[in-house]
């Protein structure tokens, strides 16, 4: 027989193979386990679709009654696209539900829960909390500021360098690590590079996988003067483009993109602005691909929820090569963007570092 | 009962205790079992002391005869400050005699277990050979090419700065990455810096343990033009010190260094020449802390035998922040100083990265 931790595991899990798939909404798996057997799972698959609850109800059918249900967010308790869960989970007859975490959004976190309670039902919260807060960090965010999850990407050497002073970067790192990268452009809404980078590297930022059905992120350019050339690969027809331009950027100047089928956002005062801007428009996280005065701007305006970072095993030197972080400079240590190191791991010959900012590691 | 391996190991462990002791020696540890049962254990505790097998066979006396001993590199067949140990182990009476590697001089490797295999004693020869390569890795390295082992060692941030724009780097790393530092520097025979480092930090580049009792290495200072201040921490009475000067260099100006214990070298043609005047003066491994002129011309001459990089999860940005290793700038990536990952590990809120170069893992 398993343990509540274990069927709360396997419902994490069950949530997380959905990832990529479900945004704007949680990632959300469900368990019911009656007299010692699963009788139901189910996840949520994306949005518009059922919610996790519900696919495991249909599965267990009449023998939910006097269940518990493992469920690793808070059901909900009002009528959106789909009817609110809390009240399936009423009607069902469990006895007792075990819930991971409660709903992010304030107004609403603990109402599915009272519903639950007061119907008889047994509730517990908080079972692998941390686990479910780190499964959803993107949701939550999104849910407590309104702006995307941005998450800070750059392969470096050992030595701290992005690419050669002739700007030679092929490559720094191996297969697998460039691999895993287009595995996160799928899992994101949107991919977001500065014009220098357009400029040099005339990038396409989509999702190239060996098994062909990757997903293509937005691809977003801060291009103030819109100097982004009419032939670049970021304007192909691959994937959805956003070019962020300054005010000054005129309609006939826009005119020959948007015949490409690209979208203009105007900047706004303020980088938080000008994501805001970008949440509206449906992104919902952004992976953040450079170059090094793009990621100043995230990291001084501590915008950066999360750093992603290859280190290739190889030494560049010399005085000119070039820092994956540029910008403004700092004068002293005490200024420093401070982080904690989440997880290290070797991928193929070269370093994976997640690593989150200091005393916010899931906001 | 414990597996020959499981013995040998327990050998290379007792080498390993006396890390920082033997220099020029090699460590070598060696352990007798007589009917599972271990009768002598042993390592080389210091140069001019005995060697390891004698401090087993002592500790065996007559219960070695029929014995098997693990040693960890090939019993020595010469007279030097001791009498040859083949002839030791020869009269001991072992039945057996397993050994992790060869001497790794190749003028003498094999004699010994010659020796011994023509007075009738079974002996075998590699097991564990990689750990112990990897053990004296230093010995071998002088034993090979008559030069110092080269450590290459800096501690940066996340984003590859080893100090802001106006030098500040107190600190990159937090305390536990900076006592291992000192732990290191007990071990080794010499520190270098280059005469930059003398000027900007004034460092007294001694060793700092906790315990009280750190080894302090010899300070060398490269220096042509010998600019460092007479006052210079470096040159204080708490270890000894070596300035590489220019030929330029008089010895009028030397004169008043000399009389603080100063002792000079003159810098030859060549960093690998002027690493054989150092290993003549008895400096059998160098940590080099920097900066970073001073790691590329060791990285560009393929002298730095490992690298040891502390990592901190940190972010400075900025144009004109620091980078570990400047000098010369190449142009492609295919120029670059390849490396091999060896060890990853958490230290305090740190990483500690040692790489070794890519296909010379042990030299």
């Amino acid at each position: 027989m398993m343990t509540d931790k274990q069927y709360m595991e396997l419902a994490l899990q069950l949530a997380n193979s959905a990832r990529g798939n479900t945004n704007p909404n949680p990632l959300v798996g469900a368990v019911i386990v009656k007299d010692g057997v699963i009788v139901g799972t189910g996840m949520h698959r994306k949005a518009g679709e059922p919610h996790a609850e519900v696919h495991a109800f249909n599965m267990a059918g009449e023998q939910a009654k006097g269940a518990t249900l493992y469920v690793t967010l808070e059901p909900c308790s009002h009528f959106g696209k789909t009817p609110p869960c809390a009240l399936r989970v009423k009607e069902s007859g469990v006895a007792r539900v075990v819930v991971a975490m409660q709903d992010p959004n304030p107004d609403v976190a603990g109402r599915g829960i009272r519903l639950l309670r007061e119907a008889g039902i047994d509730v517990e919260v908080g079972l692998c909390e941390n686990e479910a807060l780190r499964l959803n960090e993107r949701f939550i965010h999104n849910m407590l500021t309104a702006r995307p999850f941005i998450r800070t990407k750059y392969a470096m050497t050992l030595d701290g360098r992005i690419a050669t002073h002739t700007g030679d970067s092929k490559w720094i790192t191996g297969e697998a690590a460039r691999l895993d990268v287009h595995r996160i452009r799928h899992e994101v809404d949107g991919i977001l590079v500065g014009i220098g980078t357009v400029l040099a590297d005339n990038p396409s930022l989509t999702t190239r996988l060996p098994e062909g059905y990757g997903k293509n992120p937005t691809r977003i350019v801060l291009d103030t003067q819109l100097r982004t050339p009419l032939d670049a690969h970021v304007v192909n027809d691959e994937a959805p483009t956003i070019i962020v331009v300054g005010e000054a950027v005129t309609a006939t100047q826009q005119a020959p993109f948007i015949e490409k089928g690209v979208t203009f956002i105007t900047r706004r005062k303020t980088l938080h602005e000008t994501l805001e801007a970008l949440y509206e428009a449906g992104i919902t996280d952004i992976l953040v691909e450079g170059g090094g005065a793009v990621h100043s701007a995230f990291v001084r305006e501590q915008l950066s929820n999360q750093c992603l970072i290859y280190i290739a095993p190889k030494i560049i030197g010399g005085a000119h090569a070039i820092s994956p972080v540029t910008g403004e400079d700092v004068a002293y240590m005490r200024d420093t963007f401070d982080l904690v190191f989440d997880t290290v791991t070797r991928i193929g010959d070269d370093l994976k570092i997640v690593a989150y900012p200091k005393q916010k590691e899931v906001q």
